[in-house]
């Protein structure tokens, strides 16, 4: 005896991003705003001057990747209880990756999903983490590993809030606006390779082509089945990078940029890219003061750790490598001897 | 300046519940059945005669209504990460509405989600929580607050299992098929009037109608924006009565029984329903012994409980009243007069 449980559907997660100053809105719902200490004091009563609700509640979480865990997400989760937050209720992530991935985690698992808004205020939120749905929090295993596909209502990028960013941070965000045009689009790369981000309207322009290309990679596959999974090109060395240094030395972006010279030597070796495109990247990423070095003191070691990573199948690991600049090939037959042989001298330089 | 993100895409999540002895299978990855000890002492060697695996794990969790919570999801997931499952592998929950309804969960939250399959052991959840992809956990806030939507790829329901299952539990089972039937089907209902469900095939036709019946609503209505939420029939008083008994004095097809008890004397305060309808249902549930009568010591106190439940709004809760028998109206404009009538009424019986 069977029954088929009919599930086929159209299912429509499309959203609006916004690249200007906020509008001013008003919610004829409960609102909570998720955000931290520093991002409050610096930004909360200019996004107060744009955003009203039925009852408006803000929530700080402390600051910090080591502070993207489960506790967090409880203490956002317990207020939202407390204050009888129901299915119709909103919140709205105000501030970084962070902020973005827990409060995200948190919406799609308050009563089995409630909706949420993206207002990203550092470069590399607004350009990355706001585009395709991606939630999630860390614990002792590693990043990222507990979360869920739940896409935003909408996604607010006021530049306003760039003007207090840290130049690391600033740079850190230029790092994934890289790994986006190495592997999508090579125009974008050459645009980049003479741009002037401190031109606000050459900066507006930049996070546009950057999120169009996202979007257009999210649209095609949502929830990485396929193509999506290019956009971890250097996030497979990266996560190892992070993990060696316990999240405290590099900034995510940082940690991305020293994955990608990885990446690119890998594709050297396998006859992928040239030299010369690889140290284009290279000077690229140099020209915003991104690393792109780092000392592997055990290849063996950096190597075991890439099965932690979520990414890979059961006996294999894969990577993203470059083809040229502006295309990319998703592989996971790399010889373990001929990754090794990139760990082992990338150090040595 | 605005980018659009174009995420509107037919979604496949079908699936098949197999009413059946199960089938040996093997599966090719890591799978892992999560289970309780009371299960795995019953019927653990019986599923091993039918499944294998590449790698196979068995995770217990401790058995019961109050162990529904955050330890024993956290128990799950630190026990795949320990054995590096990854996005391919496989989760098997084996036990009732609880095991299910975490296993579900922990499979939808690690690394963003994995596929598991339900083999339900108890009446219970082979007739209502395998179907619908509701998962979830409780809270010291309430019940099933923290959750998600997530499909199991497939449903195993062996009759085998009933065989060790308690008189109690089986008319716990039963109170969840009568509600079905009597908000959505008449036939089914005036069947299961006159049906002997000792009789094994007549159980495994039951079992099979009131699968179907719950498919077709959940079909229509996947994530409960509309008809779906009639299924929650019962639930909205029989959810304060698990509230004020603390989950330990009543199964929870049990507190349903009396939820629905409740649920008919307002329909018949309103004209929905007629008093020898309200009775037919009555005798139903008691042909089950199933409870039909509570002891309300303080409506207003019992009428705020409402609040804590998910399915309420802002400012309203919602009701699900049957429309005579085979029908059903769900509505948030119920009086609160007219409420407290009939819980004041309710505990003098």
């Amino acid at each position: 005896m069977q029954v088929n449980i009919a599930l086929k559907q159209v299912v429509d997660n499309s959203y609006d991003i916004a690249i200007d100053t906020i509008k001013p809105i008003h919610f004829d719902t409960k609102v909570a705003i998720v955000t931290n200490p520093k991002v409050a004091g610096l930004h909360l009563s200019y996004l107060l001057s744009k955003i009203t609700a039925k009852e408006l509640y803000i929530i700080t979480v402390p600051d910090g990747e080591e502070y993207k865990n489960q506790d967090s997400v409880n203490l956002i989760l317990e207020s939202l209880f407390n204050h009888k937050f129901n299915r119709k209720s909103m919140l709205i992530a105000f501030g970084g990756g962070v902020i973005g991935d827990m409060t995200g985690f948190a919406a799609s698992i308050y009563q089995r999903g409630i909706k949420f808004i993206q207002i990203p205020t550092t470069l590399l939120s607004q350009v990355d983490a706001s585009v395709g749905g991606k939630t999630g929090m860390n614990n002792s295993y590693g990043k990222n590993l507990i979360g869920a596909f739940h896409q935003p209502k909408s996604v607010l990028i006021d530049p306003h809030f760039l003007t207090t960013l840290p130049a690391r941070e600033f740079s850190a965000g230029v790092a994934e606006i890289i790994k986006m045009a190495v592997t999508f689009n090579k125009e974008f790369f050459e645009f980049l390779e003479s741009a002037d981000l401190s031109d606000a309207a050459v900066l507006q322009d930049v996070i546009k082509q950057a999120v169009q290309t996202k979007a257009s990679v999210v649209a095609k596959d949502e929830k990485e089945q396929g193509i999506r999974a290019a956009l971890n090109y250097g996030h497979t060395f990266g996560h190892v990078v992070e993990n060696e240094t316990k999240y405290k030395k590099y900034l995510h972006g940082e940690a991305v940029a020293i994955g990608m010279v990885l990446a690119n030597e890998t594709a050297v070796k396998m006859g992928l890219m040239s030299t010369y495109e690889a140290l284009r990247v290279k000077n690229l990423l140099q020209k915003y003061s991104l690393p792109v070095s780092y000392e592997i003191s055990n290849s063996d070691s950096f190597y075991e750790t890439f099965f932690l990573d979520k990414k890979s199948s059961d006996s294999s690991i894969t990577f993203i490598l470059p083809v040229g600049i502006g295309d990319v090939k998703i592989t996971d037959s790399c010889d373990k001897s001929l990754i090794l042989s990139v760990l082992d001298t990338f150090g040595a330089k």
